[in-house]
């Protein structure tokens, strides 16, 4: 009956996507956790001082992993406190690091609770994470899928929709390969108003490579500003989660575990209560391809000291 | 016809306030203002990045007070980053002093653009600052109130609901006078299942001056762990400004202008899009009466240095 | 994880209801069930042809009785195809023969088909429907209840709104006993801004026998106009039906299992995921008792017949 | 400020739009109307009994025409009170005849009251309606637009998503030309995963021509069990009032004026404040431009009879 949601993680951005779910009633108990208590106690104690002032009721608990066993959908925010700036390779290699031992932890309690629902991950580096999950948790692989570029899909919709001046939400296309310096525009796949958006572009001489550069350092951007970004992410996490809920399958982008390239990468696939329902190949160029399959040895490299 | 809603700063509180109404296509068009301005830019950003994820569109402007001249609502968050310590008295002091200094600029500023729409306040102290803003922009009484206590009557129907294991939004009740610490529960206000709580709390024992308590401290507890509150105090701000905006004609608890005690305070009003649309007295006890006439006189001496 | 809801009965009410929780995404899956099997798969597939149109997804099926077995809850609204004039007895009771029997069949196929979830009565006469149901189908008295007098408290809370000039949702207060003729407004316990209404209707001279004429004829007046009344009563049973999907435990008149006076009959209860989980008797006058008792005369005498 | 929108006629489908925008606060004020005044009064007092039972609030107003003068949006709903069987040409042409007459009396008073808002058509035949409220009200062309094959369009997803077991709102694509028999699901422009439907469909073997008489006939089978269609139609009147009212700029199919063919007729267009803000030539084949200007051609024979 009851939704049950998890979120793990009390930075910036799990703590917006439990807002986002409190806020319009996304699920009926919702799990939080964080590593320091005094975060958690802090968000649930100013959630619930909110809830005379909403339309609807969620219980919220102030948990361990251990009480989220049999949560439908578990989201990880793990790791998004630390405010490393993201594009220093450095930094990055110490966020993998350090996110990687916490998610070990988190997989062995999960595994022990036997948790059996469906965890979208947020924490970055995305598709290593999430391939780690898969692989510390024993969780089937359908069952654990990142955000991945999503989020980076949503940006290059703003930036054609801005050059277009049309509603970010009538373009169709994709960001694929890593959430990361490696991702890209398959811009073969970008279509508005029935045609190529490649033909537009050409006819109104507008820039494909700083739309793809805009879109790639938009979260830089953001991070720039104000040290992490939470609001676009979180949107696209509780979106992920509302898919799975309503068992909608729809196609959406999304860091899941690639057969033939053996890792973890985005590409689109059908989302359900399963988690991932169905996969397929996208008819991209060569280029593309070769872009994707890039992007995504980049990843496995990534991920191999930690599997 | 566009719903055009401002909100200044940036800080956590002010933030959360756009994300709510973007999350939920409560305005039209949002303007929003920080003096930082690489704050404003990030959230700005942040929020556009979602736009195709979201069932509605708001158009979001990073702009400055001019550009609120014809809102129908601006909410004041400015102040807001400034993390301080509340209960002590020094920095409360020091947080007046600065906050007084720069909504004084700005409510000169929008006194300059010919602004006639309706200001809630969220900035602290609430009812001081509600009442500058009165003084410094000129705008009639009934169009400037501050969330005031209706956050810590929130908080009160928590702890009443906790204790009777009943949903919040069930109990009747205020907690009047200053958003501060000469706030007070009027328990002759506060009702359940059609009975005085002060009947219920005698027969089940639960002791009243705990709850009071733990309600004036409740934001102290959420400060304690994460550095300022955010998510309760948006989702009443935004409460507020949805009455006004369908001219709803609602009983809420805010901070506004009382003809008597001639002061800034909270008790309850009828609220629509004119603002403060009437106000009324509640039948207190006479030891009721007494606090909240020393709670006025609080906040009357601290505003008459800035007036 | 699904929330998964029911819905007996497509004529104009049913068909509200459903149409209320496919479009704000109020379950996961719906079952709806008619006997007209024609007018079910009509509105089956309009809701279906709106479901690219939609921001949340609903599984909608056309099934049977058998089909809701798992249902966390089910709304009768089996009945409200019959366009009856209400106000007439002889009809009236025609009405109860018919739905008496439908409900018979219908309570025999959710015993057989094992169903435990909570069934919300919106079928006429609703105290009478209420309690056979719950004879019938030997589910426990707390896992039955009717939307009762919870229309008519709105409408009363509408009427005394407009005579104030006040939102009806900022009104406290009760309709009680039968939802028919014999209820009434308990005025001891209707309170807006903090004070009885009975003093200020004193005050401005409005006159309450009027107001609660009003209340009760005002089903009367939509039907006179259209044949049926759907909207403010599916909205009622909707609100029923995610106070107990969220587990609120909110206070909410409906028509429960009294103890006292061994019938169905409206008075406040808690409901929450077990459906009825406390009840608790207001304090009223030795007036509204001795109504509330009489109309409790008149539920039960209809009831007897067909138990 | 106030998001004020006029719904004409309270048959069916104009009192479902109703409904949506009232349960889901999508305006600030909303004026109903309707020739047959018992109707309008029955569904104005039903809708008004629910105030306390939700949400949002929203005045509503039983008027008259006039009373739409400063309407941000009208839809005209006007004539589907009347149940005709749609696939019979005979009352296709009485239905016709007896709507020219009912909006041409309403284009006068809009006229006359100097209404300069944006008037969305549901009345049927809908290219021919749309284009006579244009001729009649003499508003210019943008801001008159028929709901035209949007619904169809919903209808074929639904079909196309059913037959790949895929999320209706994953696909892309367009139903051309009339929304009526003429009309044609323009196989070229339909897309899911990054794909020609044509392509999947051969490899497949789905039967395009059946899922496009589905399409066509969609309407038909709903029609025939319960004798009007209201649920979708009325979804997608109230997402072209949401763009419309949010400045979204979205591209959504509509029937709107086709220059080259001076005609109303459906083709996808961008819509925003001001109604219509960009047209285009979506890519078709030769068969499908063939189709587009026989349906144009059918729309304006019907048209001229009353231009």
């Amino acid at each position: 009956m009851a939704r049950k949601i998890g979120v793990m993680g009390m930075g910036n951005v799990g703590a917006t996507v439990a807002h986002i779910i409190v806020a319009q009633g996304l699920a009926d108990t919702l799990v939080l956790f964080d590593e320091i208590e005094k975060k958690v106690t802090a968000d649930t104690l100013d959630f619930q001082d909110a809830a005379s002032l909403l339309p609807t009721h969620t219980e919220i608990i102030n948990g361990q992993i251990e009480d989220m066993k049999d949560c439908d959908v578990i989201i990880s925010a793990i790791g998004q406190i630390k405010k490393l700036n993201q594009s220093n390779t450095v930094e990055r290699t110490a966020e993998l690091k350090y996110n990687a031992l916490s998610i070990k932890t988190i997989s062995e309690k999960l595994k022990t609770s036997g948790f059996n629902g469906i965890l979208i991950v947020i924490t970055n580096p995305n598709d290593v994470i999430a391939d780690l999950y898969q692989k510390y948790s024993g969780l089937s692989k359908e069952k654990i899928f990142g955000t991945g570029t999503y989020l980076d899909t949503s940006r290059m919709k703003r930036h054609v929709g801005k050059a277009l001046n049309v509603d970010p939400r009538s373009i169709q296309g994709y960001v694929l390969g890593e959430h990361g310096n490696s991702q890209f525009t398959a811009w073969s796949t970008v279509r508005i108003m029935g045609r190529p958006f490649t033909e537009i572009a050409q006819e109104k001489q507008i820039d494909l490579n700083k739309l793809d550069q805009d879109t790639r350092f938009g979260g830089g951007q953001v991070f720039v500003g104000k040290g992490y970004t939470n609001y676009a992410i979180a949107t696209a996490a509780t979106n992920l989660m509302q898919i799975v809920l309503s068992d909608a399958r729809s196609e959406v982008i999304c860091s899941h575990y690639n057969k033939k390239l053996d890792t973890y990468i985005s590409s689109p696939a059908i989302i359900g209560r399963h988690g991932i329902e169905a996969t397929f190949d996208l008819p991209l160029t060569t280029t593309e391809i070769d872009q994707f399959e890039k992007s995504a040895a980049i990843i496995k490299a990534s991920t191999k000291d930690y599997a």
